[in-house]
């Protein structure tokens, strides 16, 4: 089976954290490298998240790269209440993880992200969870590389249903909607994951209970952080009982497009006015067929919720195998060797 | 082949008088009558120009039924400027149409609505292209109606596009919140048909051009009504290049599912807030299979004019001919008895 070459640009909170789980789990993944971006916690925080779940995975063969610390055209940002009391104040759900003790690499995350699109093109799939920036400034920079690029799968954005942080806008779109706006209308080929189809899928104490069964202390953080993230639903959206997988389902269909239905459209976001934020479809190109954008409606959530635990199980059962030479490990697939040396 | 048994519950303006042509030159659908309500116009002056619009398609025989003149809870009810601007003072772009001298019927709208459900159930289409005053109430007079409906086609909403008062609702559903409300939560099986789809389609002087070459009154009346909204749409949307088809679409897909493209979702509409008049899916039922709303995303605008201009054409060309007896025009196949005698 050929492995879809993949890079993840992660403001890694708890949910980006078991995205990276999910795709260094799966076995069609070659996972190239991960890209920091603020959002969930800052940059800076996102970046020593993803090394420290990386090394809690044995993955430590994956280049972290520092990405764009503020929206386009300011200078700062600090996570919202709300991100706090969702990811904690740390990100990973006030879980101490080991330090990794790696550090990221010197090129940029938008450095590398061009690179890695002038060089794989249409092999090359990015899949975001955070705000857009670095992704607008890949494309701002180098508008040629949104034609290259192969697949840039997003979660954010809610189209059919009301947003998270206000009834028009979900958080990552909202964390940068001239971003949003730039990528959106790029010209490249787009996939958006948004509450759409993210809040139809859903972890509880069932799930984390599976993850202690594993036996390991990375089965252990990842349950740990999973009920914290659990623990915030339970306060803010109790009607839910449970959590949704938002950044997970975004590399699951990245993997695996035939988990959901889409409807093709030619979508932007707003960046101004009383509906900033909200992801909709243009108007004045409802008679030009195709879009931009395939839109997520529906999702075969029972197939995900399985994949994506038996991913994470085979990333959290034996860390120690884990890694570019895990072939050896009976139990999974042969992972090819992953990141920078591929490009 | 079997016709669909068809109401049409009207605010007659423009399009909604090409819908009546529409759909009484559509072959498959038995007409057995409309119903007013409020909205382009008063539900007086949609009554009036009902009657007008089938005595100039020579279908008398179709019963016109008076409904709600105003939202639920609301006494009174005046057109906005901006319905006087697309469809006229009179709703009918200021044409002269020879008055019918027929009557509403004496059976109130919402009454002639319930009887035709009770009778008729599984085998009744109704399609609405107004607000949804008349449906919402026979839903609160009569709760079990929504589920003895075979189907409610509705023009209007606005899900993945902006709606056409406001960013954020099209002119039906604020026309009505609540009732809106009240109909998509009432179990009844309902297709939308909002600006996501209705303004992929066009009418532009081509076709206004080929109504009056049918050389007929009708075609000329037709003709000088479609041009009078045209030249709004000029105004107020000079990027489209037409006018929109909106309400005939909805009797498109009523009669020919087929036209559409749809994606099935708990559909509701907001009553309060900053966001009143949205149609929204309802995010707590995400996870619930199916739903309340088929709602139209795509459409074969192509399929849809050349029948469209072909039915209003059937009408239009010798509307002398027409009504329930014409199944002696060669023309035309046998149109049955249409009307209050079938319930």
């Amino acid at each position: 089976m050929e492995k879809k070459k993949m890079i993840l640009d992660l403001d890694t909170g708890i949910d980006d954290a078991l995205a990276i789980a999910y795709a260094a789990g799966r076995t069609d993944i070659e996972l190239l490298g991960i890209t920091s971006v603020f959002g969930n916690v800052t940059a800076d925080r996102a970046a020593e998240n993803s090394l420290d779940i990386l090394a809690l995975l044995g993955r430590e063969d994956v280049p972290v790269y520092q990405g764009e610390g503020a929206p386009l055209g300011e200078e700062t940002y600090a996570p919202a209440a709300i991100s706090r009391q969702i990811h904690g104040e740390n990100g990973v759900g006030e879980i101490r993880l080991a330090p990794s003790g790696r550090k990221t690499e010197t090129e940029s995350g938008v450095d590398f992200l061009i690179r890695s699109i002038m060089t794989l093109g249409k092999e090359l799939t990015i899949v975001a969870t955070g705000p857009l920036t670095n992704l607008a400034a890949v494309f701002r920079r180098c508008p040629q590389a949104a034609g290259q690029l192969g697949k840039l799968v997003i979660m954010g954005g809610a189209v059919t249903v009301p947003g998270n942080v206000c009834p028009w806008a979900e958080a990552n779109i909202l964390g940068d909607p001239a971003a949003a706006k730039t990528v959106f209308e790029s010209g490249a080929d787009i996939v958006l994951v948004g509450l759409d189809v993210t809040m139809r899928t859903l972890l509880t104490r069932k799930e984390t209970a599976q993850m202690r069964a594993w036996g390991t202390e990375t089965g252990e953080k990842l349950a740990d952080m999973t009920e914290f993230y659990l623990k915030a639903y339970e306060r803010l959206a109790p009607w839910m009982g449970g959590c949704a997988i938002h950044d997970p389902l975004a590399v699951g269909i990245a993997a695996d497009p035939s988990l959901a239905e889409t409807f093709s459209t030619y979508l932007t976001a707003e960046t101004e006015g009383p509906l900033r934020g909200r992801t909709i479809g243009r108007q004045e190109l409802l008679r030009t067929p195709g879009g931009n954008t395939a839109v997520c409606l529906n999702v075969d959530a029972e197939r995900y919720l399985k994949g994506f635990m038996e991913a994470v199980g085979r990333s959290a059962k034996a860390p120690e195998m884990n890694g570019p030479e895990r072939g050896a490990d009976a139990g999974a697939p042969a992972e090819g060797s992953a990141g920078k040396d591929n490009l």
